[in-house]
């Protein structure tokens, strides 16, 4: 199946020419992984400039497809003298970047909008990569639940999931592991550091990892023992859980953003928790770990099938504990499928 | 002891004000990690504006110091109206940003060449972290001696040297490890995949961790098993292990990037190497993994007292094999101190 999403930019944007640098864009755009390269599309069709390390990788994964492989040899000035005018993607580009072009007397038009919308809706390639990423993020998740022990620090525990994330055949993580013991919890964004696990912590995981670039992306809160002080805990476990399912049955084709992050947050509101509820609803994940839509209170962002996005309520009480349940979904059939599915009862190990 | 790098760099700049938002600079100027925040420098001495996640442990780490440091609320512009003139890292900054402070008729001065220059000469405290660093993987390197078995992928090892770095009390790996087998190791920049490991394979790690933000870079090349087939790369690692000592013997302070650089490439010319040895000797190493000094053939850089860089001559036999030696070195009272140490011996497993 030959990916036409080169060409579908170059619709999209409507500029003479379509210069694109950025290592994920470009991806998008080849279907191709590589770490140096331009991708440059004009109404003739496009090519892929890079260097020696991925050229006969390139030719091979590009051929019959819409886009030409070529090794990069002549400076970037002479490949775009015959333009007038160059869409680049301006939000994400350096000064010095645009400076290059602006000094050639290009006009110079924005494709970062075309990239983000396109982007946001995913094809069956990128969908079986996210599937495979949350998969081996389940399964590395249950291993991990058999290996914590009492005494091992935050920092630890996500060093050793992320290995088994790897080992389990990602390519990395898709972001920096959060793993939080006890009061730690409480912080949204904590970064693991040297606390030890102790009897009756709650535990807060996020994490995730890629498989051919695409990311996957899920939360899990569960009781190290049960020192029985948690009963507070518990009953918000089972609100912040009720919140999460609501979303997944509740969510339809065509909603916006915000109108999906109220299912959520009227749900806590109605335990008074969302109050707590301190963050958005979710974000779209695909090549990045957080793109296209927001999924946040006054988000307009159109939620549509084939979108890829977190369905993660969490609420934090600041001191004490915090509850995140994620998982990495899509809308299929105006309905929601879970791609990470690791068991959301309440864990008590 | 009071870091003044913030003073230092303002006056290397001679701007009215020096804004600094890029993490590792923000990091140099103020010797304290955030994630968000922002330093501005005028006469009259610096701030760090960053936001609650942060404000407490900068209050505490910055007392008594240079620094003022204060919540993030007003927008950017306010904090710059009495100003004509500011200067940023225009080399890092991206397009939006710039543009953002030129609407402000801002007169834009370059801190860039300050930071690199100014960061290129190691205090002691920066000293002390890469030397931890540097240390961590020494051990986790021995470690993974011990562990690495046929039938192991090349990703597997990777992600297992990582787990034991990041278990040793590292932060992270400083850079995607690279693990090569066999053919692989003749590609320098090869991606660990899932090749596995056979008897008789040459296997080249490249790796590193980082403590408080600073680096450590290493590099390894050993034989699993020895299947008597490589007495010419027994031979070529003898070669490359004395270019990699002659150089920590005969490297002194003020030589250039380029005079360090010829010491190894003239060794190897002598064995007739010299024309597979494709890359620089080195780079300095500090809270990036690559940063200035370049230690390169046409390399001005000038070697002081307190640099820190890698000294990694290497040879590639397109698919056959590679070498490469590299430990992460300091220039300290006209003399090279080697910082990571393991045994550069020939290790057959």
């Amino acid at each position: 199946m030959a990916n036409t999403n080169a060409s579908k930019i170059f619709n999209l944007v409507g500029a003479e020419a379509v210069l694109t640098e950025a290592e994920d864009l470009r991806q998008y755009l080849t279907g191709f992984a590589s770490s140096f390269g331009y991708v440059l599309t004009d109404r003739n069709g496009s090519t892929f400039y890079t260097d020696p390390r991925y050229l006969e990788a390139a030719e091979n994964a590009l051929k019959g497809s819409e886009i030409a492989v070529k090794k990069f040899v002549t400076p970037l000035e002479e490949l775009l003298h015959e333009y007038k005018e160059i869409a680049v993607p301006i939000e994400r580009i350096s000064y010095t970047s645009y400076k290059r072009l602006s000094d050639l007397g290009l006009k110079i038009a924005d494709s970062s909008q075309a990239f983000t919308h396109a982007m946001a809706v995913k094809a069956d390639y990128e969908i079986s990569s996210i599937k495979k990423a949350c998969k081996i993020a389940d399964e590395a998740f249950v291993q991990l639940l058999s290996q914590i022990k009492e005494g091992m620090t935050e920092n630890e525990v996500a060093a050793f999931l992320e290995f088994l994330m790897r080992k389990g055949g990602a390519s990395g993580a898709s972001f920096d592991t959060i793993v939080c013991f006890g009061e730690n919890s409480s912080v949204p964004h904590h970064e693991p550091n040297a606390r030890k696990l102790r009897f009756g912590d709650v535990v807060l995981i996020d994490f995730g990892c890629k498989v051919d670039g695409y990311c996957s992306d899920c939360t899990r809160t569960f009781l190290f023992g049960d020192d029985k002080k948690h009963s507070e805990f518990k009953k918000s476990y089972a609100s912040v859980l009720e919140a999460h399912m609501l979303v997944k049955e509740q969510l339809k084709c065509g909603m916006t953003g915000g109108e999906a992050d109220a299912i959520a947050r009227n749900c806590l509101k109605n335990y008074g928790l969302d109050g707590l509820f301190t963050h958005s609803l979710g974000h779209g994940i695909g090549l990045n770990i957080h793109e296209f839509p927001r999924i946040s209170p006054k988000s307009d962002d159109k939620l549509v099938n084939g979108m890829v996005f977190s369905d993660e309520p969490g609420v934090y009480l600041v001191g004490d504990y915090g509850i995140r349940i994620e998982d990495t979904v899509m809308l299929e059939n105006d309905k929601v499928v879970s791609l990470t599915d690791s068991d959301k009862k309440l864990i008590i190990l």
